[in-house]
């Protein structure tokens, strides 16, 4: 797969995930992030599910996010996620959140996660899951 | 154990935990139900991921919960467990949550639990684990 | 409005609402309640957000669910709201939880808000409001 | 304050902060920082209701997380967050999360706010907050 694979998808800003700041809480973003990234997979093929039923985990390693504007209750948003890397060990995407109506950008964010073995450790994704993602 | 087998723990309301109305969102009482149940069995010496290691889930069958006040950001609440019905097959508790400044009782609820094998299974208690329990 | 007001709305299980037990956890399915609630509402052209800028808070009251089956992770859901209260000074809704892919159905749930000014007083919705619902 | 003004405080992982990969979801990290941030700021005697009851608000500009182990179910966590940057316009912290029996170091993280009006306009923290952080 080509650096430029990228997936596009909505969701809409639930009252459980606003604060009393009026705004959606930073730490949704990351639960966003993680959707888009599902999508992603899901659309080339690869289930999450099914990696965990085959032993294989994908914790994060590394996370960043640069708010510019906040997101608000009620507001759609579309969220955009880009595969940047993509190894037998491990797997980045870069993201960014925008208001629908407006097309405002309201986040940029990136992502590693890596692929490890139902203890924890670190492990090397098979050569059928990594052709399946086309790298 | 007698019906009066109570526990209190204490916890203080995040910024997390709070919505646009500025009160803690209704869901996040389920969750503070939750520590408290997980304290009062710890307290009987059960800690819940043994329980999950020897194959036994205990997955929620029935909530309630009656608010009365609105625990805001910031307040320390008092979470009162209380155990009312406890068998090889369910385990059922009763709640208090009070904000602890005034003593305010903000919420009343109940849950049930029942035990299930790793894969749904309605299943019963192991019997040292009713004994553990003094049932 | 007659009782049989309905909406139904779709929700996939994120990864973040997972727990250890290998299911969404319990809390959730409030915060799924709601989705199909604000959804029910915006049918019938009365955004939540207006409410709130008009001074109108509408916290919860009580909630119930009695829990059938598990969601699971990345599980399609239909949810179904029906309207079977709706007073000036509360509104009540049933709802449904479907697994989609079987139709199974997972959960049963009731919900009551009452309407508050900014201050949580309890107060009565205005009458443009009321029409608006129909009731 | 010199930059190593310095906080400590413990939380335990809840079931509910947990996925189905076993271990607390990544989001988490996020809220367990902002709880180390609000006591490092009350203990300064900056609550941060009195702040947005002022008028202010402070709003995420930009997060990191580095994940280096996983924080599991009933994991005790010691939560570090050290005031690294602050201004009248912006405040930052770095954080390290440790798991209490043994020690190990979990994740470290960095977190910016920024201080805005109740519209979201980038605005200057009064002198006598300035001063009562010691800056």
């Amino acid at each position: 797969m080509t650096s430029t694979g990228m997936i596009e998808i909505e969701t809409r800003v639930r009252m459980a995930e606003t604060d009393l700041m009026q705004v959606a809480h930073h730490a949704n973003y990351f639960r966003w992030f993680e959707m888009a990234r599902v999508e992603y997979l899901r659309a080339r093929g690869l289930v999450l599910k099914d990696l965990i039923d085959q032993g294989i985990l994908f914790p994060i390693k590394e996370v960043h996010c640069d708010y510019r504007e906040s997101a608000r209750y009620d507001d759609v948003l579309i969220i955009r996620a880009k595969l940047v890397v993509f190894s037998k060990v491990k797997i980045a995407f870069t993201y960014e959140i925008l208001r629908k109506i407006d097309g405002v950008l309201l986040a940029v964010g990136e992502t590693t996660n890596v692929f490890t073995d139902l203890s924890g450790k670190v492990t090397r994704l098979p050569n059928h899951i990594v052709q399946q993602l086309g790298a």
